[in-house]
């Protein structure tokens, strides 16, 4: 080993989700959007003009900001925008979790809290779910240097009440609670009235999951003006040009089609609904979810022996390895039609291995 | 102030450079390209299918660091692409200078630089240039926990020899010695074929200047492999996906166009070397500069007055009210016609208020 690696930085290489890439495959372990993104996407892209990018993009992301602002009633001096949610989170857990008391968030929750814990050093306790995998806000009830929850939660998909939530905010005046809402959008309810009653929320989205986005990398948070010029103080200190002036474009165009997010969120909870039920009727037993996914489990069939046999198929879920959860699988919500090819297979599955 | 905000990090914000928006400015104070990029990057923005922005990007970037890596006569496994130079930078400080000693760079260089390490509690020393606004190499042979020199310097323009870039190289095979190469393509050498004979170099360049794309925010550094791994394995402990599916195809298409890469720079080079020879007519002093600016200053006329007086014309350039520098103006390459202006300007400005 050469001298300069003492002074390396060694963190555990962290494993980013398989991305495979088969013409025919059925791609269900990313909770990707199965929709493409709104067709005033495709028009801002066509009508960019490439000559622009000789210029630097606004740093500041005003358009983007003020579009996001509109459509959330909140100022623009309240948005935050970054490289997808996980740039925003990153950023948010180096500014706000700045001391020498431990983060809490749950033991099954994403899987990057941990990951930026350890980056930055902060301490932090995993808080176990009840045996139901939802979340007790007692037991956030104690002394603390910052709160994470993601709600709805992944890979559950349950969904903590706005009262629990509330809960947490007001007996916590001394730690910024951030809410990760990725998936809120499939049905669930946003913490972001609670922002005129609480300064400690910062409630995170991202544009990966119901805008249908997640190959152009937008996430935003909002919260107080105050929070947000903190968050952006940090991010000035880290790279003042984030967002590319493509990326600005096609987020704008995003989230100006009000309608077409509407109509792609509604199907893909329809899709969810009937999901539930051919799950539950091949033997599943399939928590209510609020995300665009379910998370499931079958008390005859071993989960890593379906997780192989569906990636025979090329049929793509997810599955982890680890205490609590290895007998579950986390189904992102496709298509109709691919969710016809994937009960398809499991009727045939569940007949050979299963008592269903 | 509510409790919450004792655990947040403070930094000092860092303003970011002005990005001024006039239909009849002529932009030379952010050392962006006159030239827009390669016709080949407006054509793949044309051909990109919106829809396929659904799906998240290749987290290992394969396509980009294969382009860069065939480029420069490397493996992809010694390509590290960010979200910027910036980007690679603050990932490459956090990975690499990782010690209680401090770091080394000079005290008149990328303003960035002592940005990252407050941001990241790194020690630092900022090592005086000597009074032509060179560096000493002799300086970087003390203890240190890394060293980070650009070259050429910015706003100097100045070039440190690759014999002394070697002998920094040579003299702290304890430290990591990131090599900043933003402006080496407007006729500096690359620290490059070093990477041959020290494990302990990085070197980082950027698509914003030479490849006119500071739009788009791409940078990349080149390392060992083992360097790199380090490196991707912060990086993906921070954010998997930093380049979004655009982003990627437009730098593909970039890169592959050399010839036009090279068109470019030689037009901002010669009109650079036209610029010296005009400033020096009207009395500047103009040290020789192997980037896309110039760092001038003149005896007889107050650069603040100057700069001022250039703006009310919209002719931007950059000035800083800072020790040892606050006489200097750096002025950016435009092109031939943009340059004729300022000089036009220059040459009534100066008849009115120097000696000349």
């Amino acid at each position: 080993m050469s001298a300069w690696q003492d002074n390396v930085r060694r963190v555990e290489p962290y494993i980013p989700g398989e991305q495979p890439d088969f013409p025919d495959m059925i791609k269900l372990n990313t909770n990707e959007c199965p929709y493409p993104p709104s067709p005033k996407v495709s028009e801002a892209v066509a009508a960019f003009a490439g000559s622009s990018l000789r210029l630097y993009p606004d740093p500041n992301c005003r358009s983007l900001r003020e579009a996001i602002a509109k459509r959330y009633g909140v100022a623009p001096e309240q948005v935050f925008v970054g490289v997808g949610s996980d740039d925003v989170l990153a950023m948010a857990f180096m500014t706000f979790f700045n001391s020498e008391k431990p983060i809490l968030f749950p033991d099954i929750t994403y899987s990057f809290y941990d990951v930026w814990a350890e980056l930055y050093r902060i301490p932090y306790v995993q808080l176990p779910l009840k045996d139901d995998f939802t979340i007790d806000p007692k037991d956030y009830l104690r002394e603390n240097g910052g709160i994470v929850i993601a709600n709805p939660n992944a890979p559950t998909g349950a969904e903590l009440s706005q009262a629990h939530i509330e809960t947490i905010l007001a007996g916590n005046p001394g730690s910024t609670v951030i809410v990760d809402e990725a998936y809120v959008d499939f049905g669930g309810t946003s913490a972001l009235p609670l922002l005129e009653k609480y300064d400690n929320l910062l409630v995170v989205q991202t544009f990966s999951k119901s805008r249908a986005m997640a190959g152009i990398r937008i996430g935003y948070a909002i919260g107080s003006g105050e929070m947000i010029g903190y968050l952006t103080a940090v991010r000035n200190s880290f790279n003042s040009y984030t967002m590319n002036r493509l990326t600005l474009s096609c987020g704008v165009a995003a989230v100006e089609d009000e309608a077409y997010f509407q109509e792609i969120t509604a199907k893909i909870i329809a899709t969810r609904e009937r999901a539930v039920e051919r799950f539950r009727a091949l033997g599943f037993i399939v928590p209510e979810s609020k995300a665009n996914f379910l998370f499931v489990t079958h008390p005859q069939i071993s989960a890593a022996a379906l997780f192989a046999a569906l990636r025979e198929e090329h049929i793509f879920v997810r599955y982890w390895n680890k205490k609590r959860i290895s007998e579950h699988l986390r189904v992102t919500i496709g298509t109709d039609e691919q969710m016809d090819a994937l009960f398809a297979f499991l009727e045939k599955y569940i007949k050979k291995n299963g008592q269903a």
